[in-house]
C-alpha cells in the first residue's frame, strides 16, 4: 500500500470514522485512500474554516477526533480561526495538511508555503512526515495527541509523495496518554477552602459541564453551599430541567469582576481563574476578587469527573445534589420579534436532548438564559472568540449525532464568515435548525467601540459595524446553496417557523429579524 | 494624539489613502483614527480573506498599498490565502494587525494567540510595536518595505495599548528604497545569448507585463526573432489590439515542458525559470529544456523596464517593436453556452481600458486567448494558487480604478471561498460585473486525479469533487448580498446579460450555467 493507505488505516483502527475535506491537488492519493477506507465517511466543506470547525463540532460531540483534509499552506489558514475555536473548547482534532513532495520544495512553486509555520500557531502538536513508511506512525502518534484529555489538536504535514509512494504498512493502534488526575492535595486544599467561613463558589469548565459531573459538583454544593459558576463560553455544557444548574460568569469584564466580588473562597475545576476577554484602558484584566482564598482543583486537562467525584468524597458530601434545575418556562407576548421573546419561544420549544450551537452573540444572550429550564440539551458555545464558528460547530454535531436534532443560533455578523456550512448541510441533509439571528450589526462591537474609550465615533468608524448597507437577505443565502428558509419579524411567526422545522427531519433555516 | 492616530497619520501622509477593514473589539482605537483620518477611506469586508484578497487588487492597480484593519491571529488566518496570492504577485500591501494589549497577553485570555507566528508565513515583514510612541515608526517602515519594487507584504501587529495610549506623534515619510536594477552584466550576457544561433524565447513576468515594458521586449523580438512567453498566472498582464503579444506557458508541465523543448536560449525577465505548479510521480518539476542557454536578466525584484530598455539598446534594436497585436474577433454560434462561445462573447463586448479579474481556472481558459486582441485591457490573475481571489481581487482593482469597468471572471468553486466580497461590490457601488462561471465541479481536480496517478476513483472520491450535490444557485447568493443577478445557459443569453450589465455602473452578477 501507499502512504497514504497506509495512514488513513491505521486511523481507521483507530477508530476515525469522519473526514472533513477541502482538497487540492497535492492530496488526491490522500482523497484516494478515504475513498477506499471502509468505514471513513467523506464529508466535503466548500472552505476550510467549515472543515476545521465540524471538526471542532463532530470532536466535541463524539470525544473522538475526526480528521480534517487541508491543501497546502494557503488551505489550512483558511481553518485556523477554527483551529484557534476548537483549541480553546480542548477539542480532538486530527489535520492532514498536505504539502508538495518533497524534492519539489525547493522550485518555490507558486503554492509553495510554510505549511508548518502556517500551523503552529494554532495546533497543540504538530509533525511532517519523514518518509512514506513514516505517515502511519505519524498519524498513530496523530491520534494518541487528539485524544489527550479532554482533547488537542494535532496537525500533520503530508508531502505528496509520501502519500503516493508505495511500501508502506498501518501501524497499530496507539496506547491513549492516561489522563493527568488532580493532585490528592489539591482535593485536600479545595475541601479544606469549601468548609471554610464565607461565601464560596465552584468554577467549572471543560469536561466538569457534563451532566454526570455536575452531579458531583451539586452533591457539593450541597455539602457546603458553594455556589456553582461556569465559564462564560462553554465547550459543552449538559442543562436543561432536572440537571445540576449553574449560573454563568458575565462577558464583560467589569460586570464578571463585580459579580465575583463576594466570594471569600472559590475553587476551579476544568478551568483557569477567569480574566476578561478583552483588555480596555483602566479596567482590570484579573476578574477574581483580591484576598479570596483561590484553589486549583483541577486544570482543563485533568480528569474532572474524577477531581470533583474525590472532593465530595472528602466532604462526605450527600448522594443528592443540590440545584438540581426546575422546568421553568417563560410566557412570551406576540408582536415584534426580540431576543426575550425569541429566547422563550426558542426555551418552549426545545427538543428532548437536541444540541444548540450558539454563536449568537448580543442577541441570544437571553436565549442561553431561558433555556436553562428547558428540555435537557447540550450547549456548545464560541470558546475562542474566533467569530465564524457556529454554523460549522452544527454541522460537526449532526454528524456526530444523527439522531439528534440540532439548533444553530447564530448571529448575522457571524454568520457571513463561513456561510458555506450551509451547503454542506444541504448536500450531507443534516438535521440542523439553523437560526439567523439577523439585526444587521456588530451589534457587539456597536458596545465595544465606548467602552474603549472612542467617546463620538464618526460615520466612517460607525460604518464599520453595520451591515444594513445592503441589508442581507439570508433566506436567499440559504436558498442559493439548498437549505429551505423562510423570514420572520414576529414572536408568532418564529413560533410557527420553529414547529414546523423541528417537525422535520433535514436542514432548514430561519431568518429572526431582530 | 495617541499610537494609532500617530500611526494613521503618518501612513495618510505617506500616501495612503485605502484602508480594507474587518475590525474587532482590540481595533476600535484604530478604527476610531481611520475615521478621523481625512483622505483615509475605509471599506468593510464582511471576511478577512475579502480584505487582503481587496488589498492586493487595490495594490496591483495603483501600485501603492492599501492598508488592511485585521483582528488578532484568527482574523489575520482568515486572511492568509490571499496574502499568499498578493506575495507572489509581487503587491504592496501594509496589514495591521490588532493584538491585545501587551499587560493582557499573559493572561492568555480566550482569544490570545501567537500573531506575528501567525504573521509570519505569509509576510515579506513583520513588525511588532515596541511602544505608542513606535508605532509611527513600524508604520513608516512598513510603508517603505511594501513599497519596496515591486512590492511586499509588510504586516504591523498593533497590541491594543499602544492603540489607546496618548503621547504619540507621526514621523516622517520615509525615503524609499531604490529599485535594485539588473547587473550590466547580466544585460550583456543576455545580449550575447540573443544573438546566438537556434531558437530563443524571452520570457516575461511582473511588471515586464505592463504596455510600456512590452514594448521594449517587442523591440527586441524585432532584433533577434526570439519569441515572447509569459508566465502561466501574471500578477497583471496589460494586453490587447496594438499592445505588443506575448504567447503563455500552459500550465500542466508536461505540456509547459514540451512548450519549452525547442528553444536553445531563454532569457528571463522578472520571472525565474518557470516549474510545474505541483509535483507529479514520474513527472519533471524544472521545466526548461536541457542543454539550454538559460540567462536571467532580470529577477522578479529588479527594474523590468530598465532591464529590457538597456537590452534593446545593447542590441540596437529598432524603435518600433515586432509583434504588435492585431485587432481579432472570434466568431460565435448561439445555442448552449460553453467556454469557448463564452470567451468570444467576452473578446467581443471587452470595454476599452476595462480590468479583467481572471479566477475563471478550467473554463476560462478560451477567454483569456479569446481576448488577447480584443480592446486593450489589464488581465489579472491567481498568482499564488490559493483559490478565492478572483472576486476580492476585483473589489480592491475597482477601488483603486473607479473609472475603469472591472470585470471578475470567477469559476464556481473559487468563488465559493470569498463569496462575501458580493456584498463590498453592492454597499461600495463598484463598477464590477462578476461573470460566475458555473460548471458545478472542481472540474480542475477531476483532471488532477488522474494526473497524479489515482486509478479508478470511486464515489466518495469523486463526490469530493462535484458541487451538484446540491447545485449553488449564484443569483440567489448575489442577491442576498445586494447584487443584481441573472442566469443564462446560452450564447446569446450570455451576450445580452453582458451588454446590459456593461452598460451600466455598479455592480451586477451573470451566472453562466455552463
Amino acid at each position: 500500500m501507499n502512504g497514504a493507505e497506509a495512514f488513513i488505516g491505521t486511523l481507521s483502527d483507530c477508530g476515525v470514522e469522519v473526514c472533513f475535506a477541502n482538497p487540492g491537488t497535492s492530496e488526491m492519493q490522500l482523497v484516494a485512500a478515504v475513498d477506499r477506507q471502509h468505514g471513513m465517511r467523506a464529508i466535503l466543506g466548500l472552505f476550510e474554516g467549515v472543515v476545521t470547525g465540524a471538526a471542532d463540532g463532530y470532536g466535541r460531540m463524539a470525544d473522538k477526533p475526526a480528521v480534517t483534509l487541508l491543501h497546502l499552506g494557503p488551505g489550512l489558514g483558511n481553518g485556523l480561526a477554527n483551529l484557534h475555536n476548537a483549541r480553546r473548547a480542548g477539542s480532538p482534532i486530527i489535520n492532514m495538511v498536505g504539502d508538495h513532495a518533497t524534492y519539489h520544495l525547493h522550485y518555490d512553486a507558486p503554492l509553495t508555503s510554510d505549511a508548518l509555520g502556517v500551523a503552529r500557531p494554532m495546533s497543540d502538536w504538530v509533525r511532517v512526515s519523514k518518509s512514506p513508511q513514516d505517515l502511519a506512525h505519524a498519524g498513530a502518534e496523530a491520534f494518541a495527541m487528539a485524544q489527550s484529555y479532554p482533547g488537542k489538536i494535532a496537525t500533520v504535514v503530508v508531502p505528496a509523495d509520501h502519500a503516493w509512494s508505495e511500501g508502506a504498512a498501518k501501524v497499530a493502534v496507539p496506547v491513549l496518554p492516561a489522563t493527568a488526575k488532580a493532585p490528592a492535595e489539591a482535593v485536600a486544599a479545595a475541601a479544606a477552602a469549601l468548609q471554610g467561613e464565607g461565601p464560596k463558589a465552584l468554577f467549572l469548565g471543560g469536561r466538569a459541564l457534563r451532566a454526570d459531573v455536575l452531579v458531583q459538583a451539586g452533591r457539593i454544593a450541597a455539602a457546603t453551599g458553594a455556589r456553582l459558576i461556569t465559564e462564560t463560553f462553554a465547550a459543552r455544557h449538559q442543562r436543561g430541567a432536572g440537571r445540576v444548574a449553574t449560573e454563568k460568569l458575565p462577558y464583560f469584564g467589569e460586570q464578571a469582576e463585580a459579580y465575583l466580588a463576594e466570594f471569600k473562597t472559590i475553587v476551579f475545576c476544568g478551568s483557569e481563574p477567569p480574566v476578561s476577554f478583552f483588555a480596555y484602558p483602566g479596567k482590570p484584566s484579573w476578574l477574581s476578587p483580591p484576598g479570596a482564598t483561590l484553589v486549583r482543583l483541577a486544570s482543563m486537562r485533568e480528569d474532572a469527573a474524577a477531581a470533583l467525584g474525590a472532593l465530595a468524597d472528602a466532604l462526605a458530601a450527600p448522594a443528592e445534589p443540590a440545584l438540581v434545575q426546575a422546568p421553568t418556562q417563560f410566557p412570551w407576548e406576540p408582536g415584534k420579534l426580540n431576543s426575550a421573546n425569541l429566547g422563550a419561544v426558542l426555551a418552549e420549544l426545545l427538543p428532548t436532548n437536541c444540541i444548540v450551537s450558539d454563536e449568537s452573540a448580543t442577541s441570544g444572550a437571553a436565549s442561553y438564559a431561558m433555556c436553562g429550564g428547558a428540555a435537557q440539551h447540550d450547549w456548545l458555545q464560541l470558546t475562542g472568540g474566533a467569530i465564524g464558528q457556529g454554523l460549522p460547530l452544527a454541522v460537526g454535531a449532526a454528524v456526530a449525532c444523527p439522531d439528534r436534532k440540532v439548533i444553530a443560533l447564530q448571529a448575522d455578523g457571524g454568520g457571513m464568515y463561513t456561510l458555506q456550512a450551509l451547503w454542506t448541510m444541504a448536500r450531507e441533509q443534516l438535521d440542523v435548525t439553523t437560526v439567523i439571528l439577523n439585526n444587521g450589526s456588530y451589534a457587539i462591537l456597536n458596545i465595544e467601540l465606548m467602552r474603549v474609550g472612542v467617546q463620538n465615533p464618526g460615520p466612517k468608524a460607525l460604518s464599520m459595524l453595520d451591515l444594513t448597507n445592503p441589508a442581507i437577505n439570508w433566506s436567499k443565502l440559504s436558498e442559493g446553496m439548498g437549505v429551505p428558509a423562510v423570514r420572520v419579524d414576529t414572536a408568532e411567526g418564529f413560533h410557527a417557523a420553529l414547529k414546523d422545522a423541528l417537525a422535520v427531519k433535514g436542514p432548514r433555516l430561519i431568518e429572526a429579524l431582530l
